[in-house]
């Protein structure tokens, strides 16, 4: 008997912990599901009889030792920054690990060490990062064994409400962690087109976007995420003219939110004036001129020559509350942070909202002297609150990586991202059975 | 005889050690000069009997502290950063000190120790922060004491070029530091309004500047500083309506700046990708959206709107040779880095070029029922590139507060900035023998 130490019993677990429930008598597992909160590692394990639940602070070093020790495989669903002492724990019992995040520098400085131990510890096994590697490289290897060069690659992922519970002036409501959405873009983002270096200020991210459709979804917009240009270097494309990594909206969103920018809104770098007895009214009054004889409505239009009749621009901000005397109530808040409260109210998901996640990949690449194109997608929506698209693209990789880790599928000690064949044409094979799949089309040739 | 320790014998520095030579015989000083650059030192000295010069690096605690033992009274022309381990030197061995620098949270902690030693630490007293503070006390105190209620305190300062050397079409030279220059502004611009709190964020600055004038010099525009709440506490404004404190440059200089801004080339927060071989063009190119039919010059004009016969702003940008294939040829730089490489080529003084330092306060109060406004400015032009006028007005205040600390005018220990009268009195008094003096006038009230 195996068994599996789930650390993290949060809602993007749900389709994760189901997998593994579900698959343990089959293949032999035992599942212990950890976390901080125990009403929270109970309900995941269900009465379960392979399974119990734990409470468990990662943060407690003997505890977590003792409990890595017991298990043959840790699935960290932590807060990205929190992996690295479950890691390094990982290493020294020799333990295998799976994550969903990101590699950070410390996780990549342990390879070695990985090697020497016999262990895997597989990264970014999630949805953004995971299936879109997955995805991804299995077109760009069709591609290069066809004897194709690939010179442009665009690759664009969102977190996104169901059509039909799209009910709002935004097209969007929160599916994920607010926080990192309000957040979003600031920094610089880089990228590569047609050789050139591009960088785009946080200033002017969201008025540099890209138009998309995905059949039978319509249209979407995109913007550029932080670093495209690592990606070179982890596909194996050096040399690639074009590379762009980027976030899916509806369209509008952007031009809107680029306002919530523009205002200086979405600052999380200093804590504001009396933020406790603030409105939302002199929230927003607090970055446009001062100007007794105007209202704030018509100084935000005026400030952002919104014109009088463009009621679809204006509607959302005025649909958000904005403009009430509403009291805020945080106590020494950042802007961001009262942005976040103020949106929180009106984009959060009604009980019976379903989400979507929207993936779409653009290959552009030169075959026998000819130009070629394929686009690929995937749309995945949510069955209700709990089993949600996100829930089910980010758990079901990590769930199935798990399943081949054990059983031998996958053998290569080391810290890696799932981006050979050995690895994504299994788990994406698996994928579709839950309804999880890409649709490939050619279509001619864009050049920009 | 009293012994004074000068620490930096930089470009700041020639008009206080000329000030302090000058006087040493009649006020019974010696004076060491001491720098990290020997030559440097010694050149300051200037052979005087009175003065000796020495090699010194700050960082080397047993030769500093020896060092401040041996002196009466230091004065710290460091970087702002460096100052507190001076500080804390004068503590231990009771010396006065002097600097021109901000007083940092880390020095305002000195406090009580500085008056349990019985020293006096004099920090900003330069010009901006120094005179400003000297000069707008005056007015401020005189207005009190005439029963006069402040509603509004504005105060802008800006180095300049003379309008003889003025000959370049953006007004500006760099007279100081220019990464200082090149990074103004950036994070968030804190003030208050008619009792309103009103941020600016940085890509909004240089377009909400004032217009303002003084007499016989002309019109200049001001952008507001980082944080002019924090002077209302100093000040003893707590509870003044309206406080703005803010950078002067010539008009037109801002709107072009924030082109500079938006492009995103002063973002001093991340490496370019192979900044050594790239030229001033691929620079300009790597912000501006990828479109192969158009030249670097079209896409710059569109993408900031610049009409085709905006000849005077567009000509700004032509003229530093931002669209000109010379090579960078700087290692692993940021963008801000790059942009301060190519403005120092072209905003250098030449030799013959005079330097200018302007300053204006507004002051609105209510007297006795009536409305009532006072202006006061002061322009100082630079004699040669030795003494130019940004060492002329941060300088003679230091040597003077370093005068009378000595001759004991001024002795309550403790950590301070000049703000109460007796000491902006005596100082502005004698900085009027130098040419720095103020032109007041009464006007009509002003309200926005």
């Amino acid at each position: 008997m195996k068994k599996i130490l789930v650390i993290g019993a949060g809602r993007s677990t749900s389709s994760l912990i189901q997998y593994l429930l579900f698959n343990a008598e089959t293949e032999n597992w035992f599942i212990t599901i950890a976390d901080q909160s125990k009403d929270l590692a109970v309900e995941a394990a269900n009465n379960n009889s392979l399974a119990k639940a734990i409470a468990f602070d990662v943060n407690n070093e003997e505890e977590r030792n003792r409990l890595i020790d017991e298990h043959d495989l840790i699935v960290s669903m932590l807060p990205a920054h929190m992996h690295i002492s479950v890691a390094q724990d990982c290493i020294k019992y020799k333990k295998h690990m799976v994550t969903a995040s990101y590699v950070s520098k410390e996780m990549k400085a342990l390879s070695q060490q990985a090697k020497d131990a016999g262990i895997i510890i597989m990264n970014e096994i999630g949805v953004d990062p995971g299936i879109d590697h997955l995805s991804a490289m299995r077109v760009i290897d069709q591609i290069r064994n066809e004897g194709g060069e690939l010179e442009a690659f665009e690759t664009f992922t969102g977190g996104l409400v169901a059509p039909e519970s799209d009910n709002n002036p935004w097209n969007y409501k929160f599916t994920w962690n607010p926080r990192n959405v309000v957040l979003a873009g600031q920094g610089v983002c880089k990228f590569i087109q047609n050789h050139r270096y591009k960088y785009i200020p946080y200033h002017k991210l969201f008025r540099r976007t890209e138009i998309i459709e995905i059949d039978g979804y319509g249209k979407f917009e995109g913007y550029a995420n932080r670093d495209s240009l690592q990606y070179r270097e982890i596909y194996n494309l050096e040399d690639i003219p074009t590379m762009y990594r980027g976030t899916l909206r509806r369209p509008g969103f952007c031009k809107a939110w680029h306002y919530f920018v523009k205002l200086g809104v979405t600052d999380d770098s200093y804590i504001m004036e009396d933020s406790e007895n603030m409105t939302n009214r002199q929230f927003i009054n607090s970055f446009l001129p001062y100007n007794p004889d105007d209202s704030v409505e018509l100084k935000f239009k005026h400030y952002f020559n919104i014109r009088q009749d463009d009621i679809e621009m204006y509607e959302k901000f005025e649909w958000l509350g904005i403009f009430e005397d509403t009291k805020i109530g945080l106590k020494e808040a950042t802007p961001a942070q009262i942005l976040q409260h103020i949106l929180e109210q009106k984009w959060k998901l009604d009980p019976k909202d379903k989400d979507m996640i929207a993936m779409w990949h653009r290959f552009r690449f030169k075959q026998n002297g000819e130009d070629k194109e394929i686009h690929s997608s995937m749309v995945v929506k949510g069955d209700d609150q709990k089993y949600t698209a996100m829930a089910k693209t980010v758990g079901l990789p990590v769930a199935i990586a798990t399943k081949m880790i054990l059983n031998g599928t996958i053998s290569t000690p080391g810290v890696h991202v799932p981006i050979t064949k050995e690895i994504y044409n299994p788990i994406l094979d698996e994928l579709e059975n839950y309804g999880i799949n890409f649709t490939e089309k050619d279509v001619n040739p864009t050049f920009y």
